[in-house]
């Protein structure tokens, strides 16, 4: 159908997940999209959310790639029996999965080579054609083939790979991104700094992804912009001004 | 499908409204009935999020009412224009609207019989055949038709229907929850303990939720069934089986 009001193109988002339909989570992934795809000028036309079962996740998701430009997936991409979204989409698009080599080698730096379980090599399965979405949070990351993005179900990952979605978006400006990784900080220290940077910029776009995991806490914290030299100028200013509140453990980080 | 052992009768949601696919408002009504069809013993299998568009919403109905035994929509029977949940409910069952004497009497109560503006006689407006479902907190009440219930999309109005909508159910055996919350483990050790009692388990329902925050990182182990002795089985086969997988920080807890 293509958007009413013409002119923008069109998505659908598809939230997998018993835990949603249980009443057990409250989904806010939903929302986040809504307002990533608003920013991006695309118009969100319908969502769905069906279980953890195959077939239903086939058909919703044929059903919605068929009819908009884009759809974008969230949950069923970790390491349990009942995550089963990379298998639905690959079915969806008649294709294989794969163990795509750059998850392996990422979980290999992580885990060991000694340590790739079943388990986690499932989530390092791709169906054959598709790209890597990347993940600037914690684990491995999502996954596009045609119009269709998958990604984590848990909010902050996923907000964190919806970074890697915009460029890739029709009628998009293309933006730059760059991260700094604040480590052993939480948000409290960080808002003001960042707000501060935010507001001298706001033709940009900065976030702020928090991780907690084996590794550590902290954050990253991701700016975006059109302009690359404007971008630069604001890392450096966000860098000083962190530095100015009492945070020491940063650095700029190629996005994972 | 994504209900455990099946038998119980099945429902959908449908949300009408631009505000939600905008990102505007977050909604919170989908959680709130599934929680309160999963205390009647009826599974919510599909949800879908639609905009204020008359044809989007009856070709959105007429699927899931062939489908499941319920449909409960939310949003748009409002007075404003844009309100057209009870023009699409008529138009998806072929029948006419007509302005319900029970609800002209109550506005002629409320606001007085010289009072009633277009847009309160809107509010009226019920599909030929449909009976009315209470209204508990403010304002007109909503209706059923065939298997479809129309609720209001204010939240705390909604839930207040919801009782009036809970005795017109035919429902199955309420299913039994319980929860088995793991910490410091990602679900990587955590999921061939649970694949193996999950499959040990057909008739049941298994799955895990990992959260990160920063109190810790871990997962929440969620057994769902509809036979309590069976549940309480596989809660002792899980913690047994994930002891034996060398996970050491666990315990049963209650469920939210």
């Amino acid at each position: 159908m293509g958007s009413p009001g013409g002119g923008g193109a069109s998505a659908a988002v598809l939230i997998i997940g018993d835990e949603i339909l249980s009443g057990r989570t409250q989904d806010t992934n939903l929302r986040d999209i809504a307002r990533f795809l608003g920013a991006h000028g695309v118009d969100l036309l319908e969502a769905r959310t069906v279980p953890d079962v195959l077939e239903e996740i086939v058909a919703a998701l044929n059903a919605l790639r068929d009819r908009y430009d884009y759809v974008i997936t969230t949950g069923g991409i970790g390491p349990t029996h009942d995550d089963i979204t990379a298998d639905a989409v690959a079915a969806a698009f008649g294709v294989e999965l794969y163990e795509h080599p750059e998850i392996i080698g990422m979980m290999e730096a992580r885990w060991g080579p000694d340590n790739l379980t079943a388990a986690r090599r499932r989530m390092a399965r791709v169906p054959v054609g598709g790209e890597l979405v990347k993940n600037p949070v914690q684990g491995p990351p999502g996954f596009t083939i045609g119009n269709v993005f998958v990604l984590a179900g848990v909010p902050q990952i996923m907000r964190g790979m919806l970074e890697d979605v915009g460029p890739r978006l029709k009628g998009g400006a293309v933006v730059v991104s760059r991260t700094v990784r604040v480590e052993g900080q939480g948000e409290g220290v960080i808002a003001e700094p960042l707000e501060r940077v935010a507001k001298a910029h706001p033709a940009m776009s900065l976030g702020s992804y928090p991780f907690y995991g084996p590794e550590g806490f902290g954050s990253n914290l991701v700016l975006r912009g059109r302009d690359p030299d404007e971008v630069g100028r604001a890392v450096s200013e966000l860098i000083e001004a962190l530095q100015g509140a009492g945070v020491e453990r940063l650095a700029e980080v190629a996005t994972a």
